[in-house]
């Protein structure tokens, strides 16, 4: 994988919006950084890559006990009855829990329409909780949960959410399948498609999508009197923390929740799920503390999923390319409860592009399977597979360019988000700049190929939102005499580099290196409240409060200076990691300050502002995919991607790309490897590990990827300029991958995945 | 034990003095609090009862390593030549470090007199460090130590502070034994003397007592690459952290250090030691995480004293009991290295009373010894012992009640302590009401005893200071939405429950209770800054920047109340646990409030504020105690003890009498049992353990200790109304019980300890 270095010349833009808060607000970083902007290693390299970084998962405490979990073998069944008194004689075995031990077994819901308990009388998915066991080995567990007795009554099942849809169904709850529905509509949409020369209309399905993250799900739960502590591989220890403090009854303050690291998380670790309060259950009964980490088969069967699709679009435009009208209708599954399964799936029909007429209307169902989770860019994912093929096949109907097609539809942010303006042409700069860096015009004048393997170039945009995320998002700057620093933050760093774009903040304020700075995060009793670390929302929440919290330890500095050199406090500037006279007379680096060196600290306290309300605060992403399909075997090979975004000021360079490379690595997966299989007869999934659920290896992705930032700070978003980067990412791939591989082949596929077993029928039919 | 429950009728005042502090800021407690002066348990009850509590020397960590000290066996040697190689070879052994090991042996500085090195070429006292070693048992490390092979050349030594200052003694250090040497004087010594009735002279002489806390000096170290985590049981692991810092040449943020608990604390664990080096080197060098606890034996022989004095008070007094004159010659034995062998000694004789004409003269002496460390009350004790038995002494002459005599001279606080007025009449408080409820009249009154029983009564003021201690003492409050909260400092609580009281003050501002409050404290890494816990300033610089953090959450909490009502801020009020409108009609709950429960959390930021200039912000104490001595065996009996202090506002009564019991008790020990015994032929330690080396046991303090509060709040002193308690409760129990045993014995003990050893000859030579 190589990377261009090159910035694309005449657009590297840090513009100071004059309006770009209150007066008195900080000033805007300008063009020249020292540190923000940089490649930097991740300020915990080294913990990370000798193993001395204790995730969740490794977390042992003396006389831990390990725990496993029984779940329900079935798609949807009663549970008659359950007999736990074997595996309770078991040689090792501390403590087993189920619907029989009262004490242990809370209310539960799961979304907030059906409740029901930790242990239900009703499973209504493969891998819902039926017992739990602690024993002094994980193996002693797992046969303590081979022990357990359970009598089932199965009960007719749906696995299909346009199945689930037709009478007579199974109903997965009482009253019909349909979890919810929404409608949205603009303008008129019989005009629109009455003004249209072409109208097109198409139905894409989207499989489900699993989440599988390295590190499964599960935490360490230890009580010490009525105070619990609970180490969870999450994406926000407050999140869980509230979860457990409701489900248990408890004080907040009685609950811990520590997540240092993070193996993995995709959204399915923004809240926790049922095996915490099992861990917490098995730990209260045993009095021991107790590690419950799901085992990978049942982070498959039921830890979250991207819910399966399926997406009519009916989209009308003029001769030139104007659109005229888009109709939208998704159908999506939750799972058993609802969890979501539509959620944001129309937003990018209602406003990637400009439109007057637009309708969508959104269905969610219930099916008997595993509840849904947000999974990176819930909804647009999908949307974007379904959309931006859609937009490819109108620009060949109009003989346009797909380039070409979008700039003319790029919208003025007037429609949806609030009718509000945009805050930047990120979209435009994206798609223009991404199709030069890729030479989309000769890839696309370029023979397809006449011999076996043919080759076509293909690509989509997209948008993001960002989450509001503030306030509290509450930051602590503690600045040592000697010039370091400690940065206290509650946010977790899933993997991302969030530690480290925070150090950098810290840095491009004091003139220091990011390795001064000692961070603290993600532990609801030693750090300070934040979020979930999701919506792509950490860096423009956390970031912009990080900065604050610099700001103000600063301006006590500048006061000290003033009184120390017996100046005005507005004759001081804190120029790089000096504080000078205005007049460039004196300057006194920090640890020469002498109040600082009484009282060895300033503390800087910052808070998150809320996002302006006048402006759509929005990321813009465009990809551009070259394919090569060998029409004998089906296969294809991903020979180049181009991912270029704009999300505001690129903080690191170096985790900028590793997420522009790990989007489309995991597009790679949705659009060509992954797609959960239901058993036919028993609703069972059949891809249950990592042989038979494939996720895209390095031979899977594409040799070459490209990251091209477009270079401008969103002054407007907020202090740092930056905007959210992880999700937008991985939106347009699928889209970009299937367009390529119709001008490979000229086969549109509608279906996700596309791979040897999906395309080698139509490449047969085309052959006749 | 048993308690007076009672309050002095007519003297439970709350002042709410009218300068209490510039306008907006917060109003005092009143009278009435609802958890603020009532009796509460710890708050970490439950973990130090069940053994759950993690003290440092119970960190264990994963591949953890146990290391040995071989310290110095002579008072002072050159060390000529030191050979580990037999101890490298030996098996589990894993790095052994000395004056060898170039990269493992920093420059070290005892005080800021005579730098040198970890391991130096010229060990001055028995337990200096000499090598190290990390094994994989404490055995091993021990069996390591045996294998090194040492050469010393022994040099002349000098034990005794008096022979330290004769001409021709041994020099500890080249330059003579001098280390130090202070005066002080107002008015004309020699016209306060021509003006008295009454002239006494006489000499005094405290003996070294020795820090031996229940766990000993010694810390845990772990390097995570260039990042050192620490364990320490500490005082103050911001000062640690300093320290640590500061000899291994690192950035502070790369030096974390925790201490969550403390086995005990008396001064001795203010600052760190060369062990805490030690294990940071024994780590680095095995790249394993090392524990180093200093054994019993070395606990007793290196890790801090009460410094030896001889005091010569020379007083004079009018007939009518009018001090004159008061002159004070002391002289104290630092140790070996500087560490303040008279400090603060002459500050009794200086503002304890009320007189013109005073002149004091200390000289701080370098003797072969262990430096001396701060210990509970440094140079009062020792001050008091002399001063307060000078002032019986001077009654007698005069005819006088000792009560009455003291209370003639009470201080106007407008001499020494920068001759500012005092912020309460406490000493006045202290003595009549201590003397009122101990019945001194009745008791002094009551015949001695003809028999070989005699017994009589004697009693002794004190005063102290309030450190400073802040800015930046930060603390910060989170409160959650559903009314609980978490509270973070960095001040270590050494055993005397600081916790708690900070609990409380929380608990009194949101009407919680204490456990509702999560506390973090005690970890340069997670927790605020804060000066080390000493000084008896913990509660006085930490509660009033809890206080000012509730208050600041509290305004936000008020805020969300007023918008929530559509009311002016002005007419919210907060009462109890709820928020008013002023006029009564609307109310709500912290958990009713909606933008909290939107945000999940308000924030406090809390400062400690620098305590007033132009006022003494002083405690005082005055102790009674009643003595039986047995003439035929010189044993003494303590009847009774009762102690009363003026410490401002009881916060926790239950810890507030805990800390007179506690001090009552070690000031026994100072008193009648304790006493570091130097050989005379090789200057080493005699009394090395728990036995040889006697503390008072339940059978040696008295059978009743009565704590007597005077309850008031000094609202001048701080936000809390509170002043520190810790070290008054010492300071005047040795001088009462020596002026208990004079009243029954008519011997006037003037070196301590006073027991049957030191006892019997004066008896004897009574009679005759």
């Amino acid at each position: 994988m190589t990377e261009s270095e090159q910035e694309i010349e005449g657009q590297v833009r840090y513009p100071q919006a004059p309006d770009a808060g209150a007066a008195g607000d900080p000033q805007p970083w300008g063009e020249k950084t020292r540190v923000v902007g940089s490649r930097q290693p991740r300020v915990d390299a080294f913990e990370r890559v000798s193993g001395s970084a204790i995730f969740p998962s490794d977390v042992m405490l003396p006389g831990m006990l390990h725990a496993a979990v029984l779940t329900s073998p079935h798609a949807n069944a009663r549970v008659k009855s359950v007999d736990t008194s074997k595996a309770e004689k078991l040689s090792g075995v501390y403590a087993v829990i189920s619907r029989n031990t009262e004490d242990a077994n809370p209310d539960w819901d799961y979304g907030s329409d059906y409740p029901g308990k930790l242990f239900y009388d009703h499973c209504r998915f493969e891998g819902d909780f039926v017992a739990a066991v602690a024993a002094d080995s994980s193996y002693r567990a797992h046969d303590a949960l081979r022990a357990i007795e359970v009598e089932y009554e199965t009960l007719p099942f749906v696995s299909d959410e346009l199945a689930a849809l037709e009478s007579g169904a199974p109903e997965v709850h009482d009253g019909g399948n349909e979890a919810g529905h929404q409608s949205y509509s603009r303008g008129n949409i019989e005009q629109g498609f009455a003004a249209a020369d072409v109208v097109l209309e198409e139905t894409y399905r989207s499989a489900s999508e699993m989440q599988t993250p390295l590190e499964p799900h599960g935490c360490v739960a230890r009580w010490e009197a009525d105070r619990l502590t609970v180490w969870e591989s999450t994406q926000g220890v407050f999140a869980v923390q509230s979860k457990i403090a409701e489900t248990l009854n408890m004080p907040l303050a009685r609950v811990r929740v520590i997540g240092h690291y993070v193996g993995g998380a995709f959204g399915s670790k923004l809240r926790t799920d049922k095996y915490a309060i099992a861990a917490a259950m098995l730990s209260r009964r045993s009095n021991r503390p107790v590690k419950l980490f799901m085992t990978r088969e049942q982070t498959l069967v039921s830890m979250g999923n991207r819910p399966p699709t399926t997406m009519t679009i009916k989209a009308g435009a003029k001769k030139d390319g104007t659109l005229t009208a888009i109709q939208f209708k998704g159908i999506g599954a939750s799972g058993a409860y609802k969890a979501g399964g539509t959620s944001l799936l129309d937003w990018l029909a209602k406003d990637l592009y400009q439109c007057d007429n637009v309708s969508t209307e959104l269905t969610d169902v219930y099916i008997n399977a595993q509840p849904a989770r947000p999974f990176r860019a819930p909804g647009y994912v999908q949307c974007s597979w379904a959309m931006e093929q859609m937009m490819d096949a109108l620009a060949e109907q109009l003989d346009m360019d797909p380039v070409a097609l979008r700039l003319l539809n790029i919208p003025d942010g007037t429609q949806a988000r609030g009718n509000k303006p945009y805050t930047t042409d990120g979209l435009r700069l994206c798609i223009e700049q991404g199709a030069k860096a890729f030479g989309w015009d000769q890839a696309k004048a370029a023979p397809r190929g006449n011999g076996h393997l043919q080759r076509g170039v293909g690509m989509a945009a997209a948008n993001w939102f960002v989450g509001d995320g503030g306030p509290p998002s509450t930051v602590i700057l503690r600045l040592y005499a000697d010039g370091t620093a400690n940065l206290n933050m509650g946010a977790s760093d899933i993997g991302t580099g969030t530690k480290t774009v925070m150090a950098m903040v810290v840095a491009e304020e004091f003139g220091m290196e990011p390795d001064a700075v000692q961070i603290e995060h993600a532990d609801t009793a030693t750090t300070q409240f934040a979020t979930p670390s999701g919506g792509s929302k950490t860096v423009p929440t956390e970031a912009p409060a990080v900065r604050r919290a610099c700001l103000a330890a600063k301006d006590r500095l500048m006061d000290m200076a003033a009184r120390q050199l017996g100046r005005e406090r507005d004759e001081i500037i804190f120029a790089g990691d000096r504080l000078r006279t205005a007049d460039g007379l004196e300057s006194l680096a920090i640890p020469e300050l002498d109040e600082l060196k009484k009282q060895k600290v300033v503390v800087g306290v910052g808070e998150r502002q809320p996002n302006r309300q006048d402006v759509s605060i929005t990321p813009f992403a465009a990809q551009f995919c070259e394919v090569e399909v060998n029409r004998r075997t089906g296969e294809i090979r991903l020979l180049r991607m181009l991912g270029t975004n704009e999300s505001g000021r690129v903080i690191n360079r170096l985790t900028w790309d590793g997420q522009v490379i790990g989007g489309i690595t995991m597009g790679v997966g949705y659009a060509t490897t992954e797609q959960r299989v239901l058993d036919g007869p028993t609703g069972k999934l059949c891809n249950r590990n990592w042989h038979d659920y494939k996720l895209p290896t390095a031979l899977d992705v594409p040799a070459e990827i490209i990251s091209e930032p477009i270079m401008l700070s969103d002054e407007q978003a907020n202090i740092v300029g930056a905007k959210g980067l992880g999700e937008p990412v991985t939106i347009p791939t699928g889209g970009a991958i299937a367009n390529a591989v119709y001008a490979a082949t000229g086969i549109r596929m509608r279906d996700t995945p596309i791979n040897p077993v999906t395309l080698i029928d139509p490449l047969a039919s085309q052959e006749g």
